[in-house]
């Protein structure tokens, strides 16, 4: 007797009266962590900002009175409530607090001019503005931008540690929390498809676009994090990344699940974070590779003995081997991982492999650089060619583009179908991001498809010849871009930062490239300047193009 | 102009053409870690079976033979697979490759007798039953049992280190391996609740419940375990916790995310864990007390030199406090939780305050003797009076019922939609265990709702005196049950196991429980004897009261 003549398809005995009801199906949030730690840890230290310590029961409160305070000013699902702050308390309480009450967070980059702050606010309709003294008078203008009708509710951030700036709006934020109820029933979301946040690309070329989060994708990329990193209990986690940036990778909502503390950090520099580590018992910290550099090229009075073994995470361009390799002298642990604005932050982790330890420290810090594997939270991560979607060879050298799937990729982008049905055209997301597949699974970025040079019709990356220019001795820092050749079409120009007292002439650093890669990739030009920056601290590569079709 | 002006409720852009499609959203099953594992650590050892080592690679590509070969023979959504196994590479496998047919898995307990496993089998409607050689006997006339149209196909785990029991099916394991394409492209789940296992309940009265679990649950659960217990990477798990108990308490899929090693375990003793313990470093193993007692009572010549630091959770019944303190002191770090069938294992833990370091042995095991609180996947937990579903209050002694919501609780008993409802009553599920909640939040159980005592209108938790008998250097194991009194309605009663070679009289025990307990909540009654247990070691308590009722 066959199976199918035993088992007619209609009988599913596991879909009969078996529905989702109130006891076994609540919608995934990361509010949920909070409202436990607070319960279960109230006494332990939440948050340390300067000389200030509040712990969980204290922070979930000022969490809870923001929701009441914001709900009895008729924010509610489908609002917008916007901050504009460093690493401070209140932009950890805002990741609570705002969808609390229902409504979206849009973390606003601190290094955005007034035109590109009001653009943000008025394609994301912001209600409310939560505003940081040190940014008031950027906010003041940026406002005034928008038409009254569209201005939000600007409440001002009144922190002592904020140097100068003014108040500029209707109510400060501790008045907003005193307006609040500290017994507030705050609703969980009424489904976890419905938007947390909302982050704004920084978009070099055109408008930013609005990336929309939901609750499960908050949830599970904060228990990603958890799982990728292996997270101890109780982290003491130094705030170097900025919550403004995916929502600090998820971080806040990391944190509260393991009941850390966070260490705020106002200012992003080698001073205070020397002294934060040192003082406060740091254990993990991520950032950019900006942070290493920070780290390793501090100068002597600034450094202060810090506890080996504190772990970091870092992404945002891939770490050049040198800085990684300095900073595991150091004692730091380094985890690299990749993500992007709308994935959440990080998705893929270059998963470490305990044989490659017996490697030279030059092999070590090559195969760290590279990307990885997908988070266990990310379900899907190829490289592919964009066209036909297949995928390329795994053999280390095919370029393609790299696409992701998964529940931590992006709902869309805010009232903008066309670009949304862009980035997930053909069931993936596109990154825009070109690399190859490694033999061993590992993805490796290459460079962004609007960066490759293209020389002769081969194809060359312009990360792998930045990594060969960080190599040098004298170079702090390096970018490649294409400039236009009439018969190669276009050929390599670097630019080059020189570290302080260092020298070295163009036709040392080409040597030194022909040293280490194929002649055809080495840089035709060298020019010696500072690199222009975005206010996320990425190169401005578009800048700088523009230079070297000048030269 | 207030906020309900500017936005009239029906404008939420965030809901707006951010729709769900194939790269932002992938239904969450546990199958993702597996082949996540598979492709990243492909050379790590999965699984340890006596001399046999098998990497995640080959793991997992048993696992896809496995669901290509169930496919082949027609088994899919909606059909359930058994399988009759002890702690053995092909129960680990199971896990994976018959949900990755779409089908539902159904450990059977390897302690149930032929006319259990024969309701089991029927009622499951099993397809298919994968059995080890050392059960063909019950095996064989508990499908002899059934209707021959409602046989399943029985294969046969040839495992080498099975003891006797001949092979009584129709195909080997691994010649229904062979059977399937090592390159199956296996399917997701349609939907995350879908079901994935069928586990049924050990009930002591009346035919036990078949409880479903669903795909979302699982994946949530085995995460929930890697934040509640801070899993490092690569953990080596000593299989001491049957899989068949709640899915191994959803381990299987727990040490597949953090690409750990399964320690498999035949036989459950004191010379095999230990052996495995210092044979190969374990790290991590789970079990109920019993398992506490044979590794604290073990005879010398079982004992070896095991690392210190090795940690264990354990539930299943408030673990003795004396046993936690001797665990202890042998160097075991104890996570105590609580669960049942119906929540997949553990989904409360009594999460540690290093504070609590300081206090007394004595005290520190009675803090942790608590239950405690939610996993940080559980949603909700609260002690309430059943009638009203109100919570009682926080004061360490009001007595009301354990109840739980989230995504970890079952999708409900199969085939049984009045058990379901009267489960899931009021939007909550209804536990059945009583308990008391802290004045710090944590719950602790006083009792089974059946196994309560009521002595003269007064309630005697029967775990609580239990306790105090396990304190007391004779006893080896303890059980106490009500006996009908005539003045009293009922008196407990204790029924005794002295440790070999200790002697004490009842008057001596009964005279040590006034020394530590109320009066009134003193047995009555103590005899000596050897205590009867469920298949799953629990204590039967119903034996014990027909007895207590006899004397």
């Amino acid at each position: 007797m066959t199976a199918a003549a035993r088992h007619p398809s209609a009988h599913n005995p596991y879909e009969i009266d078996l529905d989702r009801n109130a006891a076994n199906h609540v919608p995934l949030t990361p509010l949920s962590f909070i409202r436990r730690t607070a319960a279960v840890y109230p006494e332990r230290i939440a948050v340390i900002h300067g000389a200030l310590r509040r712990t969980w029961a204290q922070t979930y409160e000022r969490c809870v009175r923001l929701a009441s305070a914001l709900a009895r000013r008729g924010v509610g699902p489908g609002d917008t409530v916007a901050v504009m702050a460093p690493n401070i308390p209140e932009a950890f309480e805002a990741h609570f607090g705002v969808p609390m009450a229902g409504a979206v967070l849009n973390a606003l980059n601190i290094r955005l001019d007034a035109e590109a702050l009001a653009f943000i606010l008025d394609h994301g309709e912001a209600r409310v503005l939560l505003t940081d003294r040190e940014f008031s008078g950027v906010i003041h203008r940026a406002v005034r931008m928008l038409a009254p009708e569209r201005r939000p509710l600007v409440v001002d951030i009144d922190d002592p540690l904020a140097a100068g700036g003014e108040r500029i709006g209707a109510l400060t934020y501790e008045a907003l929390l005193a307006e609040g109820d500290p017994a507030y029933d705050w609703a969980m979301p009424a489904d976890e498809w419905q938007a947390i946040a909302l982050n704004y690309t920084s978009g070099t070329t055109g408008n930013p676009k609005g990336v929309v989060y939901h609750h499960r994708g908050a949830y599970l990329n904060a228990l990603g994090n958890v799982a990728t990193w292996a997270l101890p209990h109780h982290p003491v986690y130094l705030w170097t990344l900025p919550m403004f940036h995916c929502n600090g990778w998820c971080f806040p909502w990391t944190v509260a699940v393991m009941a850390g503390t966070n260490v705020c950090l106002r200012q992003i520099a080698a001073g205070p974070i020397y002294d934060a580590m040192a003082d406060h018992g740091v254990t993990h910290l991520c950032g950019a590779p900006i942070i290493m550099g920070l780290i390793c090229n501090a100068p002597a009075d600034k450094r202060r003995e810090v506890p080996r073994g504190i772990r970091m995470m870092t992404a945002g361009a891939a770490p050049p081997a040198a800085v990684i390799e300095t900073m595991e002298r150091m004692g730091f642990a380094i985890t690299h991982v990749y993500g992007l604005t709308e994935v959440y932050g990080p998705v893929t982790v270059c998963a470490w492999h305990e044989d490659w330890d017996a490697q030279p420290p030059e092999e070590r810090a090559r195969l760290k650089a590279r990307q990885g594997v997908s988070y266990p939270t990310l379900e899907g991560l190829a490289v592919m060619d964009p066209v036909t979607m297949t995928e390329v060879p795994a053999d280390g050298r095919t370029m393609g583009e790299v696409f992701m799937r998964g529940n931590t990729v992006m709902k869309g982008y805010l009232k903008n179908p066309r670009a949304t049905a862009e980035a997930f055209s053909g069931g993936w997301f596109h990154t825009g991001d070109l690399g190859v597949m490694h033999p061993d699974g590992y993805i490796e970025l290459k460079d962004r498809s609007k960066d490759i040079i293209i020389s002769g019709g081969e194809n060359i990356s312009t990360i792998e010849v930045e990594g060969v220019l960080y190599r040098h001795p004298a170079v702090l820092e390096a970018a490649v871009v294409a400039r236009p050749d009439e018969k190669w079409g276009e050929t390599p120009c670097a630019f080059v930062t020189l570290r302080d007292g260092m020298t070295a002439t163009p036709e040392e650093i080409i040597g030194w490239c022909r040293d280490h890669l194929a002649h055809f990739k080495c840089p035709r030009t060298v020019v010696f300047t500072s690199l222009p920056k975005t206010s996320t601290g990425k190169i401005q590569k578009f800048v700088l193009r523009d230079q070297a079709r000048a030269l």
